[in-house]
This record gives structure tokens, sequence and C-alpha cells, in this order.
């Protein structure tokens, strides 16, 4: 068994990149003499690997590095179906994928996670004894601790403990996470925003989720329910929405609403036309992106003024990255965040593919069963 | 000199009250033996005492609480002229006031305040030696590490090395912090949001604060600048702020706005007066009222769903806690707020006096000074 010490070497090297004993005695206020038996014994056990030799004022120092195959983790979509698998490495790479055709009955489910896991480690040529855990982003309301999902109007779940039902088929341990959350994880623990302390990331798809990270660690919020800026009241008494309210972002912003609205124009639905008719003149088309726009940067300034992160990335299902709707985005945000703040934030513009979900599930296997996040 | 784990002893019973030996032993996760050795030292030291008996499954246990005059904490509160100043005990209560009308000069604030903490000690007649720390409330963006004040606008400070210089004048460690995290923080160690982990405090008075308690831990952002909800945009295009930018929270729903606009519909400008006048019928002063108590229901509503804290209080520098002004907020916040999460939100109204930043900002010694916050 790895002690919280051992995770918390493990945290900082996946955060800091390699370090060297000297360097790891620093941050974690140890001896030397603990730092080297506790270095040797993450070497023994094959999940550090030492690399490049630093040369400074002393003698050399060799960095400790992650050793990618040291470990792996299982990720499963549930935020569309056919739901997604990836199996990742230490390092966060994917090593093996596949799809999974299963309905949305949870025994189903479970049934057919365990037998994708079986699949995978053989195809990967990954020792099952390496497997760390599996992670099952969902796209709802989840308990984390419990492992449950409350309520998930996508999968029509409401209180299924399919966390422990995972865990029981695969005879893995099993975390379960909102969707928006695992992206999140994901990105901080292995893709942009690592080694970033408070961050966010906010996706656009058919709906629209924010994870956030505050500490080094997801912030859930006392009820689960912290990023629900889909569901933030963008127009006082506007739109309805599905969610009974009315005004909020998901009625004006979500990818699924944008092709309501041109629906009705009679314009293509999809971002990427909708956008290159703008860029022709249409103002029809102008109109429904500026709305749409203006109300994401309009949430985003907001969440940049309550929680100040340092970066946030916005990860987009469709449509292209530099195009009127990213602009419009991007003003709203630079008119509406107090100008000291403007200069350093960090909004990046990322492309959200379904492989995404998948990898964040991962990530979340590793910070919760190895990093101890 | 108490070690981190002493520290973590006084945060633990200042969060949940008294404990017993045993519960701190299940909570901190020691032995049984360390515990009684910490305990016997904080006892000497005379931080702990013995309290309430217990009788339970197993021996009689005896509860340990904290000595409220083992420690005393100096507060002082920049927020407005003439500066406020309090003497507090270990439980947070006040011992000694004091007012100090000093200029803004940092020089002359420095040595204003090493004068009143000797005032305030000899007529509390508090023993100077078990002075622990003195924490200042500053209206403006501060670098709390490095105890200094970026920007005031209210002081016309920028760039100001106070901590230090405050430090050097008393002799005292010396605590910075921004003054709506200096009441929050109060709030969350010694008021109403004691054992809350993830809460924020919402002030009112000229200007709107907000500071932000999670995972126990006052959250400051990247740049010191989360909590900054008054200058989040609430009308896009909306009203010029001071800020530079339009449609700021501020422009609607600070008491200096909503006075404002009473001023140039010829009514009465305080929130009493206005109240009253809505409560008898007057159509602009509904109508101011319902502006401002929307647009300040709506930015908190957006906080909610950013960050789902567990509980909220809104503290008003004037006006009735009951009355048109607080029902239109409340109302705005339970019809912008998702309906699973509204029915478990806990928004309390409290009066917001000119003491309490003084207070909010000796918790800042108590918190970073002996808690270790």
């Amino acid at each position: 068994m790895l002690t919280e010490m051992h995770a918390h070497i493990l945290r900082l090297i996946n955060q800091s990149g390699p370090l060297s004993r000297m360097e790891l005695v620093r941050q974690l206020g140890v001896s030397k003499a603990t730092m080297s038996a506790l270095a040797a014994d993450l070497i023994d056990r094959g999940m550090l690997a030492e690399g490049e030799v630093v040369y400074g004022a002393g003698r050399p120092s060799v960095r400790l590095e992650l050793a990618a195959s040291s470990a792996f983790f299982i990720g499963v979509s549930l935020a569309s179906a056919p739901f997604i698998v990836r199996l990742t490495d230490l390092h966060g790479s994917v090593v093996g994928e596949a799809t999974m055709g299963a309905g949305t009955d949870p025994d189903d489910v479970a049934g057919a996670i365990a037998r994708v896991v079986d699949e995978i480690v053989v195809s990967a040529g990954v020792d099952r004894e390496r497997l760390a855990g599996i992670g099952i982003a969902i796209p709802g309301l989840v308990d984390a601790e419990a492992g449950t999902c409350i309520r998930s109007t996508l999968l029509g779940w409401r209180d299924v403990a399919i966390g422990p039902m995972i865990a029981q088929a695969t005879g893995l341990p099993a975390f379960v996470e909102n969707d928006a959350n695992a992206l999140a994880l994901g990105e901080h623990l292995f893709g942009s925003l690592r080694g970033s302390d408070a961050c966010a990331v906010i996706s656009i798809g058919d709906g629209i989720g924010c994870g956030l990270i505050i500490n080094g660690e997801l912030h859930r919020g006392a009820r689960g329910g912290a990023g629900e800026i889909a569901h933030s009241t963008i127009e006082l008494n506007g739109l309805p929405c599905k969610c009974g309210k009315r005004g909020c972002l998901d009625t004006l912003a979500s990818a699924k609403s944008i092709a309501n609205f041109a629906r009705e124009a009679g314009l293509p639905e999809n971002l990427a036309a909708l956008d290159e008719a703008a860029d022709h003149g249409s103002q029809d088309a102008i109109a429904i992106l500026h709305r749409a726009g203006a109300a994401l940067g309009l949430s985003v300034s907001q969440l940049i003024q309550t929680m100040d992160p340092a970066r946030i990335v916005i990860a987009l299902s469709e449509g292209p990255l530099d195009g009127p709707y990213t602009r419009v985005i991007r003003q709203t945000i630079e008119a509406n965040v107090m100008s000291s703040e403007t200069r350093q934030i960090d909004v990046a513009m990322t492309r959200l593919g379904r492989e995404a979900w998948a990898v964040g599930a991962a990530s979340v296997a590793a910070g919760r069963g190895l990093f101890r996040l």
C-alpha cells in the first residue's frame, strides 16, 4: 500500500514535472534520509524512474519522474451514447480505446463496463495487476464520496449506486464524478491546466458544463452543485428553460439552443456553417452568434469576478476556435472583467472531442485512486 | 512555539466547539498517548481548559475548550474613517475598543496603530504578552502573504507595505486582509458561519463586498480578486461604473447607488425611509428597490449556481432586514437558483455594523497568527 507521503510525492511530480530528491526535500519538509528511503521505495515499486541529471551549485542531482507504465486507469464517459472508454497511463496518455453500446440500465452499464475492461487490457497488452482504478464521468449530479449518481436527466437515473456496482462487477476501485468536473480534473492533472491551483474548464456542446479547481482540488460545492453555470440566470425573465427557470445561460448559448435559433431563422444549424454565414454578412447569423456569445462571455466574466481563476479553458464541441462566435465570447469577457484583472486573465479556446470526457474520467481514477486528491 | 499539530487542535475546537481527548484522537488520527501529551501541553500553556464532563458508553470524558483569555487579538478596520479598533479574545468576544482619527498616510497609520495598541491593552487590563497579533482590514486589493496593499482607491494607496510597517511599529505579527475577506473570516471563525466549510458573506453598504470560504479557508483567487461581485456585470451595456465598465452590480445595488436613484426621484436617500415609502405605495420607491434588489438577488443566485455554498450571510449596513428591499432580494434568489438547490440554500440577512470590520480584522490575526489558516 502506498502511504499518504508516497501519494504526496507522486502528486508533486505530476504537477511540477520531474524533481530531484533535494527539491522534494524542500517541498515536503522531510529529512534527506527520509526522502531517500521514500524515493528508493517508489523506484522499487516501479512508479518513479531516474531521469535527467541536473548540474547546479553542489553535486549533480538526478530528477525523478513518473514511470508512465507503472499504473493504468480506465475512464468511461456516460456523457453521450455510445459510451466511450479509454485506457490511460500514469502520464495521462491514451494507450487503449473502446466504445460501449449499452442501454442506460445501471446493471447493464456495470456489466458492459466489466466486459470492456477485460477486452481493453488484453488488446492494449497491459498487465491487469497495474490497473489502479476506473473513473466514470456522469452527466448529472453525483455524490462523489458515496459513488452514487443523485440524478441524471440524460441517463434517467435517480439515486443510483453506480460506483459500488461497477466496483463489484470489475473488482477495481471505481470513482464516480460529474462529467464537467472530470474534464476539469483531466486538464488539471494531465492537460493544459497542469500546475495551476485555481482554474476552470467550461465545456460547450449540446449543454454547457463547468468544472472548478480551487487550491489544486476539485471544488464540488456543498451539495455537488458547483459549476452549474448552465442554469445561472443571464436574462431576468428571459426564455423558459427546461429546468423550470427563465433566462438560463443554457437557453442562449448551448449548441442546442443556437441550433434552435438558427432553424427558426432558416439558417444551417451547425456552428461552423453559422460562423461562415456570419462571416459572409448574414445579419441573422450575426445576431444569433452575438446573443449566444455575449451570454457565454458574460457568464465567464461573472465567474472571473467571483473566483479569480488563473486560467480558463473554454472547450467547444463544434465550430471554429477563432470565428465570429468565439470572438464575441472573448470581447464580452474583456469588456466585462475589471481592467487590472483582464490584462492577466488567460482564456484558451480548445476543441472538445468526445474522447475528452473519457480521458477526464480516467484522470479521476488517477486523482482519487493514486494521487489521493 | 506552537507546532502545526497544536494549531490543528485549536482549529478543530474552534470550529466544532469543546471536544474530548478521544474525539480529538479520532479526528486527528494520532495515538491516545500523543494526544494526551499535546493536550497537557496546551493546558500548561493556558490555551485549553477542561470543561463539561461527557458520560457515554465508556469512562466519562472531559471536553477541552479554548481558554478565552489565553490569547488576544487586535483588529483595525481601515474600511472607513475614523478607523475602528477592537481587541478580542480567543472566543472572538470584544474586550476592548477604540477609534483612531488618523489620515491615510501609511506612516501615520502605522504610528497611530502603535499608540492605540498601547492604550487599548492598558484600558482593557490585558497582559501585552498575550497579544498574539494584529489584523488590518483594507478596502482594496491586498497581497496577504507579503502584507502589502496592492491598491486601494479609498485610501489612495498603491503597493504600500503596510503589514511590515505596522509589525515594525507595534512589535506584533501583523496580517493584512481585504475587508470583505476579513468579514467572512470573522463569521467563519467566531460568528454564524462557524463549522461551515463552504460559505459566503456579502456586505452591502456604500459599496458591495463578498468574502468566500472554501474548504474552511479564505478563497482569495489567483490575484487576490475573488469575491469582486461588485464589479460583476449585471446589465450588459448598463449604467457607467467608476471602474470603467458598464452595468456593474455596484451601479445598481450599493447603498450609494440607491441613494442616487432616490435623490433623482425626489425621495429620501436612506434605505429605511425608502422601504417605508415603498410600504406606503410610492411607485418610484418600489421601482428603485425592485431594480436594486433584483440586481443583488441575481448576483447572489449566480454565486450560488457557480460555487454552491452551504450558507450565505447578507450583511446590510442600513435599512430593515425584512422590508421591501430584502424581500425582493430573497424572491430573486429563489426564482433564479435551480429548484433542488433552493430548497436547501440558507441565506441569512444580518445587520452590518462598523465594528464588524474591526472584529473581522481581529479574526484574521487569530486565523493566521494562531490557527495557521
